[in-house]
């Protein structure tokens, strides 16, 4: 089931998908578009490689004509160009929030963008690449769907799951926050509780796919994680789109894994050689954010290294808690070529993020959007990221999923009886 | 600040708006479009009344070539025609779901839809009024921006007031969901928690509006309430735009104080009185849903009298808790004339609708929707809802704010030592 011919010929590769082939990342060896994720040569990570005469074809029109949602991209993605094959909550198409009183808070002078990807489906951009890989897996004969999850990647592959009618199988650390772990048991497929961290969880996943007993199973972060990964390139084309078919000069981004951040990095480069888009006249510069609790990558950028250390995470952004990031060298060599920079953020900053970014604009973050918050405040203050340019920062979950974080500091600024005479021995009237 | 005429001139009644003017639900009085909200005659509802010469002149292309949220139907609500005047975060335009599988549960063989509502920022259809409430409001030059609330209202008018820079203060019950609480605290305006019902809320709020300390204060839900009610009516207008323009046969409503109801049922009405869609052959059915614990509009239409006696409520459906309900009237008036009905839910049957539309569709509602999930299974097996018959079932709250609901049903299927032994002895393997 992982790699017959079959299943490239009738799955993902059938025109009009633009995919040609997955390349490995590290050496460059080609394969077909099959279920694989890592190269045989140099077990460096594989990544979808695209036919560029296709994409060259693809016009702004054709794109502003197609749906609202991530599909409207459907001609630069590996697989769903047909709507009936799309295994979908139909995300994207989430909205850019200009941020003035945030803006002038935090001393920045060029236009500032909150891109607020809680509005997707199950509120987190994993729905993105959910969409993506699943899309992609039942092409390739899936019938079962997993993934190893920090959370977010749990809700939305149980839920875009139940969409479909297919079953699944979850995998999380078992800390993680009650309002992750009920939004993905909720939808009624097996939700695989491990003592243990995530990285415990996806070394766990990598050796189960390998199992007969999982061999109908495709797991969105492992066997078919170059085509989940793609799904991140919208966050990309869309700030492009809704900015007129312009690049932002700057963009902050959470990280994980990595992947995100280079993906987006990715879109961008895409928009701009088939001809969508024109580089801003000094091109753009690209800005990850960790947690103090987890910066193995940022780490590594402020110490200069080639090499990431792997870490035990701690801290309140449970979502970004991966020790040990797949991507991150990619994402360290996105930073570095653009000319951005990385920080990260204690989970007091996290939290002061979160509410500043709630009381300037009216979203509502997860820790994660606490982080790129906190982070984009670091890299003003250390004039690391330029006050004048134009900047986007990702806000990429929902904080209703992580109301801990904040609830000991928010809550009623009054309580009072119900009467006027309450509300006079509260100091609301005189 | 209530009333001058100088507001009605340089406020919402601005051309190009519909609106015309207040008009008494009960005795057909007119007043000028300002901040009022009962008639000096009978003390029945005003509600706004629209010049149907200007709503005739709207067009099907006119509206599909507006903006993807509510303000696509600009021309058919009091205010916000010039998108300067806004204010808003843009709700609208949620996803309408096919929900076959839910269907086939159920026995309904006729096409079955989810109006998905907790697409919206802050994840309930309450964005939809207080956008339209809040536009309104600053127009009639109010500079603090209030409402009384189950929790949703809540949130919505605490982002609108952050995101447009404008003080609040929000008043709610003080048992309300953490869920509900921190997500109104956390935007940074004043939330007064009341020691008492919803009702106690509400009538207080009613009294704080005549006093000086809130002259400059719009109450979403008092003295501003015809605008606020308008804003419902974009979930009838969505529905039959997104059907390809044509009304259900059938819809399944939550209702609390009702209004939601009779505004899907106007949106409707409107529609065919200017042209933009025809009726159904044998009209369409409006059905409305209340929980066990606060049933007291359902309650009147099974007692088959014309008079609701308020209730205390109880029960897990905090959002629908309305005891004292104030369209109540109305929406008793729309189920008898279209020749839908109403029914309640118990809280063990609004856990199973929660847990049921999850399973089935992939979303996952809050209470209220379990409600409206559990209500059309009744109508179904009581034969009242025509099961061949097309149908639109309105979710209109977000799951992540009642996990309490389903915390003690839904959780892990397994918890597993992270290895491939751990998955053995879990029996994942063989
Ligand atoms: C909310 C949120 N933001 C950002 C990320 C980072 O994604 P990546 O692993 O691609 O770096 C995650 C990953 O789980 C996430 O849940
Ligand atoms: C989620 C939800 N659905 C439905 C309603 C009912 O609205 P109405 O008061 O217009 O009947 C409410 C009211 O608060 C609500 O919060
Ligand atoms: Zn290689
Ligand atoms: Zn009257």
């Amino acid at each position: 089931m992982t790699s017959t011919l079959d299943a490239t010929v009738t799955g993902t590769h059938v025109p009009p998908s633009p995919a040609r082939a997955l390349v490995c990342r590290g050496c460059g060896a080609e394969y077909p578009l099959i279920a694989q994720h890592a190269c045989y040569e140099c077990f460096g990570p594989l990544e979808v490689g695209y036919d560029s005469a296709a994409l060259a074809r693809v016009t702004r029109a054709q794109i502003e004509a197609g749906p609202k949602s991530i599909w409207r991209y459907a001609a630069l993605l590996p697989a769903g160009q047909d709507p009936a094959t799309r295994v979908t909550l139909d995300p994207g198409l989430t909205p850019l929030v200009a941020a003035p009183a945030l803006a002038a808070e935090l001393g920045v002078r060029g236009q500032l963008w909150v891109k607020d990807d809680s509005a997707n489906p199950t509120h987190s951009f994993k729905d993105r690449v959910v969409s993506a890989a699943l899309t992609a897996a039942r092409g390739l004969g899936f019938s079962r769907f997993a993934c190893a999850s920090t959370g977010n990647l749990a809700n939305s592959v149980a839920a875009h799951a139940a969409r479909a009618g297919v079953p699944s199988i979850v995998f999380i650390p078992g800390d993680l926050e009650p309002g992750k772990i009920i939004t993905t048991a909720v939808y009624g497929g097996d939700l695989v509780a491990i003592d243990g961290s995530y990285d415990d969880v996806n070394r766990l996943c990598s050796e189960l796919v390998e199992t007969d007993e999982f061999e109908d199973t495709a797991f969105v972060n492992v066997n078919v994680r170059p085509y989940y990964a793609e799904g991140s390139k919208t966050l990309g084309y869309e700030v492009a789109e809704q900015l007129g078919w312009r690049i932002p000069e700057q963009v902050v981004i959470p990280m994980a894994s990595g992947e995100l951040l280079t993906k987006i990095d990715k879109a961008f480069s895409e928009l701009v050689e088939i001809g969508l888009v024109e580089a801003p006249a000094n091109g753009w510069r690209v800005f990850g954010a960790q947690s103090a609790g987890c910066n193995p990558i940022a780490d590594a950028l402020h110490r200069g290294v080639e090499e990431i250390t792997p870490v035990k995470p701690t801290g309140i952004a449970k979502s970004l808690n991966i020790g040990d990031p797949a991507a991150g060298l990619y994402a360290l060599e996105a930073v570095r070529r653009t000319g951005g920079w990385m920080d990260y953020a204690s989970d007091d900053e996290i939290r002061d993020g979160i509410r500043q970014l709630a009381r300037t604009t009216g979203i509502f973050a997860e820790t994660a959007g606490g982080v790129t918050v906190a982070v984009l405040r670091k890299l003003v203050e250390s004039g690391k990221l330029d006050p004048d340019a134009e900047t986007v920062v990702y806000n990429t979950g929902e904080g209703l999923k992580t109301l801990d974080a904040v609830a000991a500091q928010v809550g009623p600024t009054y309580r009072i009886k119900p009467s006027l005479r309450g509300a006079k021995e509260a100091g609301l009237l005189r």
